[in-house]
């Protein structure tokens, strides 16, 4: 399952931070509630951040119609759409060897829109449950008017990397011996309790995979 | 202050969540602890997560020399810088109208190689307070050498937007007796315990601006 590595995949700068395997791949796009898309809109680099469901080797990204920028994507574009999830700062001795704890995976295509009714009501399902786990089941999924609105681009995980950063600072032999407090402050995106619509009937209690959302 | 709104900062699609008054914009930038900077090379789209800091109207980017990526920003290539702070999941009771709370800010312009040693110092710094506010007073600065393997850029904020989404989900009217939770849930970025590097002296215990940690 691993993907051959070509000259944009190749970590150069920290190399032992490279993944190429896709199961590291795959589990940071599953994991990250967005990303953002880099593509050209007249010769410019213009980025949007929208949401992704991982479907197999398929990424798809969801954009809107109305969006002047998402209409830039539209026939075979070429992009560049990242990912990152922040795991920690990383305090060293030094300013210069500062870093942070992340997973971030970048993925280069071509995007492909996705027409085809079928496959364009499962990606939203996928988009949907991505979010929020098994909510596809439980809402109005959309109609033929709302189906229109929404523009879904899949985008092939053939050429993707990962690049991983874990562990505490890396400083200069020297510097250890500074009084300087180092170490890693780890951070996770934690959800809150949740806030029912003021409109909601008043008798609907919030799904068990709302109460006790991970990722 | 607020900037003049061009035709790339104009918010098209829901141009009720648009925001050009600089206030704004700086919260956003100084509350993010990275961004995504889109650029060219070889004339295909290219993301760099990486960090930033504002200092008055430049915001700063931190890149190495050793990065064959960042080598492309050097000589005033045009980017688009994307920071984007998640708020909170967005459920509705129909697929289409789910939605994310988020403050984000998009900066267009052109990259200033930061070459003046003075000016280089002082960005430095500022990355390093951006992170972990006071933290640049307290550490080693860095070495001439070090300084030589630092990339900083500068963007202007001349030409930046910010878009926000807050609050309940918008659904068809039809839709609000659907037997559907709906609402927010709230997500925060949260400080974990602090991590000693292993190799510190056990006499110091962590500053209060890592154990109180907070954007």
């Amino acid at each position: 399952m691993d993907e051959p590595v070509t000259p944009r995949t190749t970590v150069r700068r920290h190399p032992e931070r490279g993944a190429y395997d896709r199961a590291t791949i795959d589990a940071i796009l599953d994991e990250a509630l967005y990303c953002h898309v880099a593509t050209l809109v007249e010769g410019s680099p213009r980025i949007i951040p929208t949401i992704h469901a991982r479907s197999g080797d398929v990424l798809y990204v969801h954009g809107s119609t109305a969006s002047r920028t998402l209409r830039a994507l539209r026939d075979g574009a070429e992009v560049c759409v990242a990912v990152t999830l922040l795991d920690g700062l990383v305090l060293a001795r030094s300013a210069f060897n500062h870093s942070m704890n992340y997973r971030s995976v970048m993925v280069y295509g071509t995007t492909r829109e996705v027409t085809d009714p079928g496959e364009k009501w499962e990606a939203q399902a996928a988009l949907v449950d991505h979010v929020v786990h098994g909510r596809a089941g439980h809402v109005r999924m959309p109609d033929e008017q709302e189906l229109k609105q929404t523009s879904i681009f899949a985008v092939s995980l053939a050429e993707a990397s990962a690049k991983v950063r874990t562990g505490p600072p890396k400083d200069r032999d020297e510097d250890y011996g500074l009084p300087v407090w180092a170490g890693e402050l780890p951070l996770r995106l934690e959800p809150q309790d949740p806030i029912a619509d003021p409109r909601l009937d008043a008798g609907l209690p919030p799904p068990a995979n709302v109460t006790r959302y991970r990722r």
